[in-house]
């Protein structure tokens, strides 16, 4: 197809026509389709429903003789820390295991920090890679947090941008990643991003909130390699500067999974000290039933791949669409992610609110404009992101052809405006 | 026995030299036991194994068609909202389901009225009854929230002194209560405590944590009466008053329990807007997990007559040891509780701290002196908790031998002085 740019006006009135047409076509099927959120689908789930009778009768007792049932140990149970430990790429002695939501640890960093330390005694910024991660602006705005957007491309964060904020405005302590398969543009940061993170001058207190929410979640045959910032941060003297996040929500059970925090040494003393307070240890039966079903990080990666086998045919319908309707016209640019659960759409400058209005209409609900920047604020309007997992596969079709139909009339209605 | 102030200075003498003699011989043994802190013993726990392997192959739906393997649901399930909600006297509205600690609710609570709340702008106090649970004081002490002691009976809190401190000062915002089988006495609250605490006048944002921990966990038939305080505080005009806390920890396992918080729909609203930033949910598959296993609120208290059966013997052991040894010396008194976990002991004053010393000399562990009280100060150094439900039988009737020896002797020699 011909870029948009290039039709004459009457073209573009006889296509906005056609494309009109096929709108109210879509719309009078009056569908339901949902691509919201990241959520697995029933058949991702199924994979893991061995663990719904686990650990099983008579196993409750660790290889060092816990038993799992009582109260105590508030790091989590040994074999599940070397288990988590080598998923993170950490010693079992730098990981501390939560509850079922690695949100849930990432906000209590943020909350401890602001309640103990001189992050609460004036106000601070976070650095928010945008698009992003709608949850970790939330906290920043639970915590009067203000948010200072950088760019992303394929590799990360700008660099430049980043390491220029950082060094000249000592109120930036903290700062968003997903390292690998980012919500929601799908970039793996490669290792002079993580370099740079790592040895940037920055405050002392200055910390880097590594959410590797995807870190097995692969569509090919293996996950991306991904440089290891803890040790990046320790080569070059700031051990402490990073706080990993990760957790199973999305390997075994999205609402029963097991969640992490990996650092230091030293920074793991200070989580436990904050943990002290406020738990009497986290759910070490759901950490032996984890250990038991996958047994070691081979068994992870193995589920893993059986997770790709139903998200790939997902991916690839989004992809085919948007290619087949959007290829070419010069009015769309979106992301070809080879692991984690989105796809990025970037429409022409102000029209992403408008798909994504005339597309709930037409019954496709996609997450909310502006969803993936700080405030909800998209500032060019444009950015919509695509969940794939949960719907069944003839509805992405359905659903992404209704996407297309109202990107394409959107981006025809500013042409001719 | 006679009052030990009765005997004259050869006859404590002789006294003390016979009790040292039995210290003696009883540190000669070489023990080691444990008599810390309120942890089920095995045979409690087993009781629940069936969990172990539950909800089971394919069950992982609730009745209203959601999949708990899944995001969502920030309250909990229905099914389990409405047992719970009927464990704590509420309606499933007005409770919400947590992880598996509802020290986390507690501690969560207090800190997000820290962050959010005036209760951060300036200093202030929790009134807390003494002696208490020192895990209360400890969130107290982390916050910086000053702690001021208020005594206990048998009915619960001195209450002239609780309403004369709250009418007077506004910077006291919070209480702690346990209100049933109270930690460590075993006082149950009597409807007048309950009525004057939810009708005294006190600042707006004043709140009574109710920590019903040991709500259906009776030694006895059945579990004492205790009026509702919710209830309470909504008929005389203060029903965000309360907040309610409990969990199954003691109920089904120690470390794999459901915690609760429950309060008026309005305070629940509360606690869920600050949930929606710190959580994708609790881990609905333990609910379900819970539901099967209990059924209803009469499978609960089944069960806990069951772990009564294992607990009488113990309690029984301690008191028959407490009478046989301390009793009409005028040298110690203790509680006899019908419920919970503790046996609190008072010796005479100055010489708790001793005891615990020479106990633990001796190789009977006990919970370290002055940890019943704020700051781990006992003001008269009398209090000693004795936790009988973990170690078994044949050893509580040991350790508490030592106990009462050591009890004895410091009392003897407190007397020659």
């Amino acid at each position: 197809m011909a870029p948009l740019t290039e039709l004459s006006i009457d073209d573009l009135k006889a296509l906005q026509a056609q494309l009109q047409t096929r709108y109210d076509e879509f719309s009078a099927r009056g569908l339901k389709l949902d691509m919201t959120r990241g959520k697995p689908a029933p058949e991702q789930l199924d994979l893991a429903n061995g663990l719904l009778s686990l650990p099983g009768a008579g196993d409750f007792t660790t290889a060092s003789g816990v038993d799992c049932r009582n109260y105590g140990g508030i790091d989590g149970i040994p074999e599940a820390r070397e288990l988590f430990g080598a998923y993170m790429g950490v010693s079992p002695e730098e990981i501390i295991l939560g509850g079922n939501a690695s949100l849930t640890l990432m906000h209590d960093t943020v909350a401890n920090a602001m309640q103990h330390t001189a992050w609460g005694k004036a106000p601070i910024k976070f650095l928010c890679p945008s698009p992003g991660y709608d949850r970790h602006f939330s906290i920043c705005e639970h915590f009067g947090i203000e948010m200072v957007v950088v760019g992303m491309d394929e590799h990360g964060p700008d660099m430049d941008q980043v390491e220029q904020l950082v060094a000249g405005d000592d109120s930036i302590k903290g700062m968003w990643c997903v390292p690998k398969y980012s919500n929601p543009t799908g970039a793996v940061y490669s290792d002079a991003v993580v370099d740079r993170l790592a040895s940037m001058p920055a405050a002392a207190d200055f910390r880097i909130f590594w959410d590797n929410a995807y870190e097995a979640h692969t569509l090919e045959a293996a996950p991306a390699p991904l440089k290891n910032i803890l040790q990046a941060c320790k080569d070059v003297g700031n051990p402490e500067r990073v706080l990993m996040f990760g957790s199973t929500s999305k390997i075994s059970f999205a609402g029963m999974g097991v969640s992490m925090v990996a650092g230091s040494v030293k920074s793991m003393n200070g989580v436990r000290s904050n943990l002290k307070a406020q738990t009497i240890g986290p759910d070490k039966i759901n950490q032996l039933r984890h250990v038991r079903f996958f047994k070691d990080i081979d068994g992870i990666h193995a589920h893993m791949q059986k997770h790709a086998e139903i998200l790939r045919p997902k991916f690839e319908a989004v992809l085919e669409i948007l290619e087949r309707e959007l290829g070419g016209q010069g009015i769309a640019t979106w992301t070809r992610p080879s692991g984690g659960y989105f796809v990025s759409l970037d429409t022409l400058d102000q029209c992403a609110a408008q798909v994504i209005q005339m597309a709930g209409d037409a019954g496709v609900k996609l997450t909310a404009a502006g969803a993936t920047f700080p405030y909800r604020k998209d500032p060019r309007d444009r950015n919509i992101r695509i969940a794939p997992s949960l719907p069944a596969l003839e509805d992405i079709h359905t659903a992404m052809e209704g996407v297309a139909i109202c990107v394409q009339l959107a981006s025809v209605q500013k042409q001719l405006s």
